[in-house]
C-alpha cells in the first residue's frame, strides 16, 4: 500500500468553520451568507429541486436535502431532536457535501451545524428585506435557543433592527442570550409573556424546538403591518403559529412542495394560496404590497439555501486558508483496475498483467 | 478556541477500508459481508424503507440512499459516470454514513467506493445461494470493469464457482481481470462473444457499465435452469437484459418500488409479478422452485446492503484497531449556547453570564 493515492476532498470541521466565523466576524459572515443565499434565489431555475428525505423516530427526525444545478450537488445530512438538550447535545446537528455533477467527485465536506444556524438567519433576512417594512426597529424574538442570537444579529445588522423583545418558558435561555448580545448594541428587552413580546413589535420571529402543534402566535396578538418570520414551525407535527393567522396574512415560502408537508402551513387546505420568496426576490410577485398588510414568511429551511452556505464557507476557507484534506475516494492509476488496491502482494508483482494475459480470444487460460 | 472540542466520529478513509480487506483477506470480507447482509434481510420488516434520490445529469447520476431501523440511520452517497474512466476517474465513488436515531449524532463516516464493489458482490451471492442450481460450477461474466473481480471471487468462494467464462468489448479489461486472478484457483476462459462465454454456464452475470438500453443477454443465449445475476441494469435508461429474457424467468428483486425505476424492470409493465429476495430468505417464497426455471436477480443496489457494509467495516475496523475521528459536530458545553462558538473574546470573558442577566421580568436591559 506504499502507493495508495486518494482524490482528496476538502474538508472543514467545526472548528474550521468558527474560526473563520470569528475571524471575518459575525456580521460579515451573515452578510456575506445572505449575498450568496440572495444571488442562487435570482437563478432560482437553474437547480433540479426535491423536498427533502425525511426518517421519522418518536422523538427526531433525520433528513437528507439535495439540490444540484448544471455544474455543483450539494446535500446535507441534519438531524432534529428537540430532547438532546436533556442529554447535553444540540437539538439540531448537520454535516454535508458538495460535488461536481459531471463526474461525481466529492469537492467539499463540512460541518454544517453552526453553518446551518447562520444560514437560516441570513435566509430569514433576505425574506424580511422583501417582506418587513422598510422602517421596521423592533423585533420580538420568541425561543432564545441555540438559534436565537443569530436571527438576533441578522436583523440587527441586515434590517437596522434596534430593540429586540425576547421571552422563553426557559428563563435561563433568555439569560444566556442577553449575556452573548450584551455588547453588540442591541437594545435588549426581557418579557414576561410571548403577548408582551410581541405587543407592538414590527417583526416577530418564532424559532422555538418544541416537536408539538404548539399555537406561539395567535390572531389577538397580531397588528396591522407585522411581519412573522416563522422559523420552528418546520416539520410535520411541529408548528407554531394559530392557523387564523395564516388566514390573516400573505404567507411566503421557500419551495411550495416541502412547506406544505412541513411548514406552518401543513395546516392548511391544498388550495390556501402562497406566494414562494423567488418569484418576490425576481421581482415577479410584489412582497409587501401595503402598510398595513401582515406577512408571514413560514420558514422550513431548503436545499437551496445549503447550497449557498456550502459555496460560501467554501470561498470564505480558501481565502483565510483554512481546511484539511480528506481522504474519501481512491484514486486508481487504471480506473477499471478496483481491485488493485487490495490485490495480495504476492500477485501485486506481477509486473505487466495486461502482456502476460494476452492470450488469444477463447483460449483457455488454465491458471489453477 | 482554546477549548474547543468535538463529538467525535469514527472515519475511514479509502485506505483504511483496503487495509482492513488485505488484513482479513477478500473471501473472508466477502463472506462476513454476505452475512451481515443476509441477518438485515431476515429482519426486512424493522426497517424504514425508501426508493433511492437520484439527480440526473446527461452524463451521470448522483443518489442519496438513506434507511433506518429503530436504532441506526444509514445513508449512502454514490454517483454512476459510465465517461469517468476517459478521465481516469472511478465510474462509480461512494462515502456514507452511520447514524444514532435516538439523537441524530452521526457515529460513523466512511468511504463506500471499495466497499460498495464488495457489497454488490455479496448480495449477489446472496442471491444466488437462493436462486442458483446447488450444482453450479460455471459461470458467464460479461464486463470486466471495475466490479468484475469482486463478482468473481463471491461466486468463487460462496457459491464454490470453479470456472469464469470471460467477456468485454474492451480487451484490456478481461487481461487485467484475468491478471488480477491468475492465483486465484478459478478457471479464467477468456471468449469471443458475449454468446461464446454464455453457452453453457449455470449462471450469467452482467455487470457492464455503458449508460444505454442495450440487450446484452438475448432469448436465444437463454438455457434451462440458468441463473441471471443482473447487476449492471440500475439506472433509469440503463438496461442489460432483452424484456424476453424476463418474460422467459422468474424474476427476484431488492426492494419492488426502486428496481421498477431502475432495475431491467422498467422495460416491463407495472403488472410483471416479481418476488421480494427478503421473502425468499426467509421463507416466505420459494427460490428456485424446478431445475429447468430460469431465475433472474435483477439487482440494482439497494439501501439496507449499505447500512449493513457499514456496519461490517465499522466492526472490521474496531477489530483491526483501524481507523481516525473526525472533529464534524461541535460539542457545547451548554447545548442552548451554539453561539458561544464564535462569540469574540471580549464577550467570552464575562465568567457567569446568567448571573449577570438574571434581571427581573420586562426589565429593561439596557445594553446600547
Amino acid at each position: 500500500m506504499k502507493h495508495f493515492s486518494s482524490i482528496e476532498t476538502e474538508f472543514l470541521s467545526a472548528r474550521d468553520v468558527a474560526t473563520i466565523v470569528r475571524r471575518q466576524g459575525i456580521a460579515e459572515s451573515l452578510r456575506g451568507m445572505a449575498d450568496y443565499i440572495h444571488a442562487d434565489y435570482l437563478r432560482w431555475q437553474d437547480f433540479d429541486k426535491n423536498a427533502r428525505v425525511a426518517s421519522h423516530s418518536e422523538i427526531g427526525v433525520i433528513e437528507l436535502m439535495p439540490i444540484a444545478d448544471a455544474r455543483t450537488y450539494a446535500f446535507k445530512y441534519v438531524n432534529g431532536h428537540p430532547s438532546n438538550n436533556r442529554l447535553g447535545l444540540p437539538t439540531v446537528m448537520a454535516f454535508g457535501a458538495l460535488a461536481n455533477v459531471d463526474t461525481g467527485v466529492p469537492l467539499l465536506l463540512s460541518e454544517l451545524t453552526l453553518t446551518t444556524a447562520i444560514r437560516t438567519a441570513a435566509m430569514s433576512a433576505v425574506a424580511a428585506r422583501a417582506l418587513a417594512r422598510p422602517d421596521s426597529v423592533c423585533m420580538a424574538l420568541i425561543g432564545n435557543g441555540a438559534q436565537s442570537e443569530f436571527q438576533a444579529l441578522a436583523f440587527h445588522h441586515l434590517l437596522g433592527i434596534r430593540e429586540i423583545r425576547l421571552f422563553d418558558s426557559d428563563r435561563q435561555a433568555t439569560a444566556k442570550l442577553i449575556a452573548n448580545l450584551q455588547h453588540t448594541g442591541v437594545r435588549l428587552v426581557r418579557c414576561a409573556s410571548i403577548a408582551e413580546a410581541v405587543r407592538g413589535a414590527d417583526i416577530v420571529t418564532t424559532v422555538t424546538a418544541d416537536k408539538t402543534n404548539a399555537t406561539i402566535i395567535t390572531p389577538d396578538m397580531i397588528e396591522p403591518g407585522m411581519h412573522i418570520n416563522g422559523v420552528g414551525g418546520d416539520c410535520p407535527g411541529k408548528t407554531e403559529l394559530h392557523p387564523d393567522v395564516l388566514r390573516g396574512a400573505s404567507v411566503f415560502v421557500e419551495y411550495e412542495p416541502q412547506t406544505r408537508i412541513e411548514g406552518d402551513l401543513q395546516q392548511m387546505g391544498a388550495d390556501f394560496a402562497v406566494t414562494e420568496m423567488w418569484q418576490v426576490l425576481q421581482g415577479q410577485s410584489p412582497g409587501r404590497a401595503a402598510r398595513e398588510q401582515v406577512t408571514v414568511f413560514d420558514s422550513v429551511g431548503f436545499a437551496l439555501e445549503d447550497y449557498s452556505a456550502l459555496r460560501f464557507m467554501r470561498d470564505c476557507a480558501r481565502r483565510f486558508g483554512i481546511g484539511q484534506k480528506l481522504a474519501l475516494i481512491p484514486d486508481l492509476a487504471d480506473p477499471k483496475d478496483l481491485f488493485g488496491l487490495i490485490r495480495p502482494l504476492a500477485h501485486a508483482a506481477v509486473r505487466d498483467p495486461v502482456a502476460a494475459a494476452a492470450a488469444s480470444s477463447a483460449e483457455e487460460m488454465a491458471l489453477a
